[in-house]
């Protein structure tokens, strides 16, 4: 028996705010603590839905013992699409205004003010991609000023590389400004960035892999995806532009990553699913039938000021895509692995992603309330926010991704 | 009470044929199937000693219970420098012939060819260096004809990227020929990988890590180093050549790494530490006072021939360079990163690690009894053997690191 967990009829008995990112229709997944104890919630309104705590007032069944009481998702995300609708109907259903709370539901919920959130998956690969044409243009208008700003192979496959898993960081995650080297006069110079940097993204993570040697066909890609968060990928752009020959990104992006606590999923987003982007040239055929965009809304926010309003529909490439082409050698996916967008930037001035963009290279620093700014100051509060619109359906949001700069240490 | 575990007056009451890779004097852990059940192990002869039973039977103290039964190391990695060394002396007494074996001990032993060799480590990040003069030289040569052979970063910082975990896999699993694109006459090319190559590298994992934001002062480094191990890091030249910029390798090498599957810890190779190779220009304060190298003889067979004896003591950066250079930007290093050394060449034509460069980008064909190779054919065997000795010490050696290619799957 399925439900439309996404009908904009449904109301919770659990009060939602006009404006929540987190009504009855979104119903995100993250890890919490709370009590001394750490496990699996569902954002709704100002609370959050214990479903350890659910599970074992029987609320939800046909779910392993305690695949709720770890701290993280995977074990969850390990059983696969049909489980995660499933369970996202019985809790949609225990949840829903029309039918009131069961015996004892009410214990169940937690103040959103009283959980600390955690990294909400075990990452296994983190892999960072490229896929907005109007970034990658700027970035080769930027530093390839003689040159067609496109490398040849970006408009044939989804350019990426592997980060490191290691330092991906929930929201609210304090970031200390990483030392390095950077090219100097006569030999390097080293000590803390001089030129931190931001870029806004939006990541998906996935939920079953495949056996290695076996690519996934695009058209069975999002069956691995469980939900996306949004990805702060912070970049020290002088340590990145002295090591990156020939080998790419390296200690200029591995010091710190955050993603938003909240991993929202595609049957959430179905409503808010539209044409991908026409692409030009036409892809080779295991790219072809690339799956919809996400019609998401992203803001970026310096010390709570918007500096950058965007949108991740217009992404070149899409994620099925990019699941598509990560593992057509082969490559094997597994539960909790990490795929980014990279920088989300548009057409216009204040549509960027990143302050390299929105500053020209320090070129033209931005004038705000706290100060003129070509790059990140120490005590810096970067806050990324996304949310999905339209006539018809229930707006939903992904929460924040936050992060403050702390002063390096030496 | 300490023992002098590399005295090469020991001999164990495992008898150990002549030239033996694994006399008592070496003692590689590693992680073993037999009897429907998987534990670590350690290497003595023609042997496996059942870590897990040594333990249950009392013959190893202060450690946690099943610390040993389980499918990886990293519980017993986890626990630090000191009980690493304190177990392996307690393993040394265990197989000293002067004493003979303790009553049962004879039943903690499994033949080596009734062991099924697994990954030893739950590998977190794996990052793959540049670290060979001659190998980075001779890549500039063939594709920078025209400039500097080395990068301006090279004699700075140990030139890196993140590899993908997920497909590194032990010695003899089979490698499925990737599919890729790569650049072609008015499109991109795509199918099996034409430019199918092996790289000779040596690794290291860690078994301690250190907190986001704390950088490893590179005189700490080596406590952080709980062994080694051989690696074949399978590079598809023309997919690489393709995708690489401007963000690095990714597909062309994300298909398999290989690793044999024993760990050779630091203090068996004690023995064998020689001065690291001089360094010009003197790098930056925090990599300097960077430990000594390994003195590891190396050989790549294909198809049961030698086609490159080489040796790891010329790398010109060393591990713990290595590790303070990953860290010194505060990423955290997690038990079970494994760090590879990059293709491992050196000045003479027969002491090369890539077919790459064995062929000089093809155009110098191998001649050998199996045919003529530039790169790889479907059904090729390729075997990585590594070994250290010196007069005054007992030989001991790394194992295989093998892998057949087996045709694509389409």
């Amino acid at each position: 028996m399925s439900r439309l967990t996404t009908d904009p009829a449904l109301a919770s008995w659990v009060p939602a705010p006009a404006g929540s990112d987190f009504p009855i229709q979104n119903l995100p997944f993250g890890i919490f603590s709370h009590g001394g104890a750490t496990r699996s919630g569902v954002a709704i309104g100002d609370h959050v839905l214990d479903l350890a705590a659910a599970h074992a007032g029987g609320a939800l069944d046909a779910l392993p013992e305690g695949v709720f009481a770890q701290p993280t998702l995977n074990p969850f995300m390990e059983l696969g699409h049909e489980a995660w609708r499933r369970t996202r109907e019985q809790i949609s259903a225990l949840l829903d205004a029309a039918t009131g709370p069961p015996p004892g539901a009410e214990a169940w919920l937690v103040p959103a003010t009283q959980a600390v959130m955690r990294l909400p998956v075990r990452i296994g690969d983190y892999v960072d991609f490229y896929s907005s044409l109007q970034h990658a243009t700027n970035v080769g208008r930027m530093f390839r000023p003689d040159a067609p700003p496109l490398l040849p192979n970006w408009r044939h496959l989804p350019v990426g590389y592997h980060g490191r898993a290691s330092s991906v960081v929930v929201s609210g995650t304090p970031v200390v400004r990483p030392l390095g080297q950077w090219r100097g006069e006569g030999g390097p110079g080293f000590g803390p960035t001089r030129r931190l940097d931001i870029e806004l993204e939006v990541g998906f993570v996935t939920g079953l892999g495949n056996p290695l040697g076996t690519p996934i066909p695009i058209q069975d890609a999002e069956d691995h995806i469980f939900g996306m968060c949004l990805v702060n990928d912070w970049s020290a752009r002088d340590i990145q532009a002295w090591e990156y020959v020939p080998l790419g990104p390296f200690l200029g992006k591995s010091f710190a990553t955050t993603v938003s606590p909240w991993v929202v999923t595609l049957d959430a987003l179905a409503p808010f699913r539209v044409p991908a982007v026409a692409q030009d040239p036409e892809p080779l055929p295991y790219l072809q039938g690339g799956g919809d965009a996400v019609d998401l809304q992203l803001v970026i926010e310096l010390n709570g000021e918007v500096i950058s309003h965007t949108s991740f529909r217009d992404m070149y490439w899409t994620m099925s895509q990019q699941l598509a082409h990560v593992t057509v050698n082969g490559t094997n996916v597994r539960c909790g692995d990490l795929y980014a967008s990279g920088t989300v930037s548009g057409a216009s001035p204040d549509s960027l992603g990143s302050l390299l963009e929105l500053t020209w290279n320090g070129e033209r620093p931005l004038q705000l309330g706290s100060g003129e700014r070509s790059f990140l100051e120490d005590g810096d509060v970067v806050v990324m926010r996304g949310w999905c619109e339209r006539q018809g359906a229930v707006r939903i949001g992904f929460g924040e991704c936050a992060g403050t700069v702390v002063p390096a240490r030496r």
